[in-house]
């Protein structure tokens, strides 16, 4: 017997920018394009969580989903959800919120709240088009 | 032979907030809650534009697809996408970006590239789960 | 200005069995096929409602997701999701539930929900490849 | 009670190019661009015919989906899947393979397998971003 | 040259009731929820089998879509599909039937039908926000 | 801190077939099926390209998307779409163009135009059912 992998799907939406403090504008305008306008754009964001374990005999689960998405909504959803990324939440003032750093600060929040015999992984969506993995 | 309907998808991402400038904050917030957070929120928009006529009997075409994908890239994408609908763009100044009324702006946006005897739709959708149409 | 169409998607997964209790089993046998298997079978059902009508000008609204949300979770999701629709519903105790029918029933249960003045629509789908629209 | 549509989805794959053998070859090459590649292109062609009526009270079906989905078989996916559209059919060796022609060319040889009291429409996506409608 | 991964997908509709018989119905309904509605609830089951190994230099398959895909029938679909996986099926009489669980049965299902030498991995969706890989 | 994914989704269509020159046309015939059709079928191909790496502090960034984007562009699209896979490219005149051959070609490609210290993986989706991951 292998380990199961469950996968639980997600989204919010929000504001962002690309702007690394540090820089001039005319440099964040030149590395970050048009993902740098001063006035935010928006995405929706698809979040797809993967929790890997083995199955518990009695219930046959490797976690509850229902247990899973409400930790999602709790340190997620409900903490992202219709916020500009940048002015309105702690995570992102001095982390730039690309998709590979949203994807990192979403890991570390959920990782404390899973069994750590249990693997954790994420998959953001910024757009169908674009999306990252963590860990790769 | 009836008229044929010619559909084409696009997409754009931005910025935005629900808010009536008459209304105090107060009644900002009851009517438009989380939507109407002052530091805006964003989303992927997916628009699908439909022009329908009798295709010509040279071509086999109501429109030339790579001409409609031209006029949607120019009157709307190139507007909209990467902007905050409230400050970056002269259409939303006074008009409360909105499903609905984003919907009847592209419309009327793309109605006079269109040859008039062709009759135009358009879809927008704001998330996969809600979505607008103009004209019903 | 038009009427504008507002869309919301929803989903809800049951049970169902096709049978009509005037015919042998022999004969809804012949009828529906696996679709009449006496120990059911199920689907993740997804279901759009539209409601159009005019925006009002104060909201740029012609009806609130967020209400259309809730009198769709009541009236329909917390019905019929996760339920046996052949024996856990009122509904469907006398009605087969075929997706035209369980189109037919949830517009009817929405349609008392919705301002009068607003048209209604519903489009359910059994499957990614099977879906039926009321009215047509 | 009004008519109920039911809809059902289908796809082929097939090859074609656009050409107008009355003209040039580089009035082709102008008109149609990449389109009109000599040596062919092709696409999966997914298709959603939908059919209009009133279910039968027996049945509760406006038609049955099994016979619905053996006629596209019978009348579409058999006679162009895995086929190239100019070379491999009647239908396309005069009539250019636009969206529009095939979509025509489809509903036609669906009308006559299906009861002429039901409306008939089909949806053809020659790409998820382009599609079309017969009749608009 | 490294291993390449060929994927199938197919799907199924089936009923189930998630259910442990050594324990009370209080037990199961505190722990299962509305998925242990004794009536049964159901799901559209969508399936991703994938094959890992090395192309054959004269096919360029790793291995024939076409075999594939009948395993995939003959293994899966045909034994599961429009049944109520908790009465009509060997597999689950004994087993409880969490998105896990079906994972890991039909894996061993495919498992044996497959050349050793290739590397065997199924991913099921419950539904579009609910679904398992196995192996993880 | 692990390595983060970055993937960006594209598309091309083309036509082709599958097809042994070293074997006799009734041999073609037998193993390819009606993928063999001497005048061609045709696919919508979707294409996955997954870099994997640490992002750089700076910018937050495995990789440019928008590098990447022009990357797949110039080495991908621009090289296969709306061609003829066996007649217009250099790359299977002599390689047979199955899923699982296309993918290997195009992580070539695309291999030289990345950093080596990233690592690539391409998923190439020759239907919604049929595609391909490399390397596995």
């Amino acid at each position: 017997m292998h380990k199961v992998t469950v996968c639980r799907k997600a989204h919010f939406n929000a504001a962002h920018r690309l702007y690394n403090p540090e820089w001039s504008d005319d440099q964040n305008s030149e590395v970050f394009g048009k993902c740098s306008n001063p006035h935010y754009h928006g995405h929706n964001y698809d979040l797809i969580v993967k929790v890997s374990g083995y199955p518990d005999p009695q219930t046959g689960y490797v976690v509850d989903m229902k247990k899973l998405k409400d930790i999602i909504h709790e340190e997620v959803t409900s903490r992202f959800d219709h916020k500009n990324l940048n002015l309105d939440t702690e995570e992102f003032r001095r982390v730039n919120p690309t998709a590979e750093n949203i994807a990192v600060v979403i890991w570390n929040l959920i990782r404390d709240q899973i069994d750590q015999e249990l693997d954790l992984k994420v998959i953001l969506f910024e757009t169908e088009r674009n999306f990252v993995e963590y860990p790769a």
